[in-house]
């Protein structure tokens, strides 16, 4: 499915502007705002977006803004709209607290798992996503033709949609972005503690700590928000960092290097298998889910999918001609369709697939 | 000043046939072991050493062997050379436990502050330590030709040669190298938590996720043996890093942003003063050292210096014609000179410099 129209993006920094740019080498019209004017301009200055302001017939927005700006942008978005079926969604780092203040069945909440050391729109790159996981985070109410339409306008600018639950999102990301973040900056500052030589232990930092601090050295104005956000699951995660750490303390301490070389074993095999970035599957499989016709199945369906983090390169629902029952048709990576089917049969889903395509 | 001779290089793995490669391109005949028949005869076989066995006569050995073994090869470096001025160093990631079991005035012990992820004699390169920091840990025994002569052999392979204490340069490394890499392959050991859906998380482990588990991913045989060697470093360090993310934790927990911002800042000042790996100075300076001929004098000048991450671009020993003191010529990033110089001097040293060459 080939989808374009009018696109508005609210927020152009770099994350906004990448967005606009990447929907416009797709053949949107997209009409971008900031609130900082300066920022405005110059998107539209280097060609970023097509043109500033709002766009009441847009067909969908990206809104792009910081995470304690999205609820009332997005409430906006839905009173101002002249379009028929407006979809919106949004790019904050934390889903939950944005999705329980938010009851739009076409506003489907989403998280792209890029980035850049960049900033501003002229840091915008229209190929920041291609390879790159897109989290959607559908919930009951979800519409399933937007989740369709928007799972397929994301496709298109090169990412992999992944579906997961706004609870599950915020729980993954506490565990691979927000604490590792936080222990980045904690390990800094322990290098940079008065009691230590700076300079000497500066010299001496090599490629591993130059890694592990790398991210330490981005702008901090987006994390109070998102701890606020998502203290519920950062605080948790943090205390189980703290007990591992604690335990290796004690293994160190106590001479137990066979205990270690478990560790370390298990960290390394972890490690090696942390599948590529944007790896794509050698054949992908056509699955057909049987789906009654009530609220949340889609939501259902592909979070099924999501949590065994198979993505979703392609979505489309049949409504059946008779009865209540529809079906979902989805493409995902043909290695994983078996236990995607047993998933979804767990839970009482009929299921047919083929390796087709 | 330009050395060469024969060398003996002990351990053929990858950074034994670094240090191989590295000293042939500069004019040296080496000769090489290794406990592994096989692993020597691939570095014979590639090229990396010019013979294989021991070469009593060498004037300069590098054990390149585990740090258990270390002690072990330097007694019998001595007991068995015929050469007038054998002067031994080794690369082991631990310096104190290893100068402590060591009382010969020509072993200098050492570490190279580089590596790569390949392994044994085929991952060999002779550029490894190009604007690698080297440190050298000469103590009162020391004596000051022979150090003189190992800088200027590690200087001709591109590293930048930092004097350290012993102590010093472990309690640093705990705090770069030994606890980062501990708290890496903790956090990906809590990614890999079965209470975690692996495969959904691992999809969205991104840029930040990847950096600060990468160094996971090496072989963990040689930490045991550090671990060990370094505890009385490490487990302090780790007392600190749980204390200060027990603090985050709390941070986060009470939502108290702006101290939280106040340590990310932090975070990102320290990171991005971060000197780059071999960044070389605009200007050197020269500084004139008169120095009392007593042992230790050279260790005490030379990692006062190291203190300030100064590193030792040149050093010479010129002995007084008349009377018991002698100059030592040191040669360092000329930015740096006031601070050294100052610090020579409120340990009462009488030093002259110019920014000369």
């Amino acid at each position: 499915m080939v989808v374009t129209g009018r696109a508005q993006v609210v927020g152009l920094g770099l994350m906004g502007s990448s967005i606009s740019g990447a929907l416009r080498a797709n053949g949107w019209h997209v009409t971008g705002r900031d609130v900082d004017a300066d920022r405005a301009a110059r998107a539209a200055g280097i060609g970023v977006v097509d043109s500033l302001g709002s766009d009441s017939f847009a067909d969908v927005a990206f809104v792009a803004t910081p995470a304690s700006a999205v609820v009332s942008v997005v409430h906006d978005l839905f009173s101002t709209s002249q379009a028929s079926r407006l979809i919106v969604t949004d790019i904050a780092g934390v889903k939950g607290s944005i999705v329980n203040e938010l009851s739009y069945p076409r506003f489907v909440a989403g998280h792209p798992m890029a980035g850049s050391e960049q900033e501003g729109p002229d840091g915008a790159d229209a190929e920041l996503f291609i390879g790159a996981t897109w989290v959607l985070t559908p919930t009951e109410i979800t519409d399933p033709a937007a989740f369709t339409t928007l799972q397929s306008i994301i496709a298109a600018i090169g990412a992999d949609v992944v579906a997961l639950s706004p609870d599950r999102h915020d729980e993954l990301v506490a565990v691979i972005s927000h604490v590792p973040h936080l222990t980045s900056a904690t390990l800094m500052g322990l290098a940079g503690e008065s009691s230590l030589d700076h300079a000497a232990l500066m010299r001496l930092a090599a490629g591993g700590f130059r890694d592990m601090t790398r991210i330490a050295a981005g702008s901090p104005a987006i994390w109070p928000d998102i701890c606020r956000d998502n203290a519920g699951a950062i605080v948790p995660v943090l205390d189980r960092l703290i007990e591992q750490l604690s335990a290796v303390r004690r293994i160190v301490a106590e001479g137990d290097w066979l205990a270690l070389s478990e560790r370390l074993e298990g960290a390394r095999t972890a490690r090696q298998n942390l599948p590529l970035r944007g790896a794509r599957p050698a054949a992908v499989a056509e699955l057909r889910v049987i789906v009654p016709d009530r609220p949340g199945v889609l939501a259902e369906v592909t979070t099924l999918a999501g949590e065994l983090g198979v993505n979703i390169f392609d979505l489309e629902i049949a409504h059946s001609a008779e009865g209540p029952s529809g079906v979902l048709v989805l493409v995902v990576d043909a290695a994983m369709a078996e236990p995607v089917v047993a998933a979804l049969r767990a839970h009482s889903y009929r299921v047919a697939w083929t390796t087709a395509k």
